[in-house]
């Protein structure tokens, strides 16, 4: 079904590396906190972020690939520490190819007072399906935050999730899709909070909601469906 | 009345493409949600972006040239989403030579409330002449959100119009003039945003208001009035 | 008292004109809405911006050179439509070198409201000796801009001034001290901003205010006092 | 312990005057309200900004070496006037070998209204273990800013301390550590400051905050521990 690992893995070290990128152009990160990673299509495999490198230091070669139980394949640095985390997701739920993980702030001020985003805007109709719903508190360095995230996009259109007290999760058929998912999140994270601010949203009605979702999986850009 | 289509199309093709680095550098768009229109003077034909395109990648030999009712006359892409509710501006005004289309944040918000940005700065009163109206909620896919463009503008002074739960709208002489409406539509969002999270604004008397559109419209700049 | 006016100018339009870049690195301006002046030592002659061009477009060679009553000595563009205030502020204070003019959000915003930003900040203490002033709301085109803006300042030590449902004037010895002054309101403005957003500020007695604004007019940086 | 004062000083100069770039990149400053300092390891020496000078202007050659009096060694220019609190948190705090002074937006607010900020996130309990914590208003210009910064941070595990009504001091067993510790508590202000602008956020249990602090000071990142 794909290639050798080491032509995909080469493809996917360069995607991942560079896509780290887009989340420091949206202000999604801030020092080393958040990262990108891609499975590697027909292998129990993933590339993804060293751990507490910055980010003007990525490169295709210093990316590392893990198999699914977390554990290191290629690379002479540790892996992010949300290894677990994004191991969890690919292992659970075969149709993702990607996962990226962002502390960004108004999506982490929702996630911190344990709100799901509520859908007053097409933009988020058209990428989320609806609400961006909030997952459990997990601790890091076990399978926790993975069954939390696993558990709460299981129940949704959402390809991003907001964990309790920490961040944002997004998965994609493609890790481009993930990076597009966190992008999106924060942006309108940041619109419903300044909607709220000053009052209350009109709301939206569910048909309307579920016509945008559907034109635009299907509809929007080039290539048909992007995302989930 | 204007030159050779194929001139001006490509002129057209330089200046739309280019535009669309504004609505980056005034942080309006996320991703590849926001795009930049141009009317082809003298025939019935419009320049616009092509849909789900990253602005990096936007050049004048991918732009769509679509006739005034949407279809494609030149390009191998599929053009904008939202290129149904630019040919209908152009159908309908015919003063209209350029059109844009953001979700900018605070403008966004102003729209997800269904609240009119009311004039309190001297910045408003120049560019919009007073508040700028608040159009209705309409799906996309047919003429329905050009319906309610027109419906709302062709009231009001304003180039700007906030449709309801999705964003903003902006009309121009040129394109270049309605890029401008969209920059000053945030600032003025954002400025507005700002004033009414810690009080309320000093009204402005309606005569000044009048005075200050007057001014700007007419004695402003280097070639006279640079919007409607 | 100084060299001759062509050499004099030819350095202030250098200056001038890049230090326009100021005010977008540092997000105070949107599209052209925006200028700086220096006055011409020893001479009644002053430098300025053209009306309406791009912060992109600004090279020495045009900008305008004007009289102290608005009129065009040099150049071939209008001035800034800020003329008339700048001209005003430097034949009423003498001790003036430069003017700067902005609609920068967050100070714009406290200016709408017609509230003087107090000062609860050391930052603030600094550089502006106290609160920041606002001045009463004029109509552009003739004199009233500017004779607000002195009135105004003339009892005060803050180099900046909050016109009226307007934006930001500054003052300074030179026009790189009123820029100065310039992104420190807007940064000054903006904390003051966020602090009263979720509560109360903790009261600054005036003789440390007063003890902060003499040192740092006298002690700071490398050439002695550097505002008013 | 280390080598010649000479090769550490060098050494120290480009990375001194290298990291004054991350905090514009981070927007912790504005014009030259900010500053950043490492002591010489194993000499009673530090080298820090001189005062006054603008960012894009710092080089290697100009930074400043005092002793741990804040008298300057080598350099033609005045230090930092912020140059007393950093040595006297050096003569206090003997395995402290970076501060970093900022006027940062969000932590400045909260500094203003003398709160410490909560911890409500995964990434403050990682960086700060718990809240970050205020330290008393102190006049610049003797001991007493330096004395309230170790009086306050010696009860805490956080790096950086909100000086009431001024701004903030991070330090670090490096300068890079100040740094990244600045950029920190700016991003977790902001966040939590997102969070209580619209309601209450969840607390956070503090055996969760205790594994967290552990796990990040020991765990992440492919040295071992980095701040305190």
């Amino acid at each position: 079904m794909s290639g050798e690992p080491s032509a995909e893995v080469a493809r996917l070290r360069d995607e991942v590396a560079a896509l780290h990128a887009e989340l420091v152009r949206y202000g999604l990160v801030a020092w080393t906190a958040g990262n990108v990673s891609a499975r590697v299509p027909g292998h129990d495999l993933m590339v993804i972020k060293p751990s507490g490198v910055s980010y003007d230091d990525l490169r295709p070669d210093n990316m590392i690939v893990c198999d699914l139980g977390g554990t290191v394949v290629e690379g002479d640095l540790s892996p992010s520490s949300d290894t677990a985390a994004h191991a969890h997701v690919y292992r659970e739920m075969p149709e993702v190819g990607g996962v990226v993980h962002t502390h960004s702030g108004y999506a982490t001020a929702w996630a911190a007072r344990g709100e799901a985003i509520p859908c007053h805007l097409t933009a988020q109709a058209d990428e989320f399906g609806g609400e961006i719903p909030v997952g459990p508190f997990a601790l890091i360095g076990g399978d926790d935050i993975g069954k939390g995230i696993v558990a709460t996009l299981a129940g949704h259109r959402s390809p991003a999730v907001l964990m309790r007290n920490h961040g944002v999760f997004t998965i994609g058929r493609t890790a481009r899709a993930a990076v597009k998912a966190a992008v999106m999140c924060e942006d309108v994270a940041r619109t419903a909070h300044l909607t709220r601010a000053l009052g209350t949203p009109v709301p939206m009605a569910a048909g309307d909601i579920d016509a945008l979702y559907d034109r635009y999986q299907n509809v929007y850009g080039q290539t048909g469906p992007s995302v989930r």
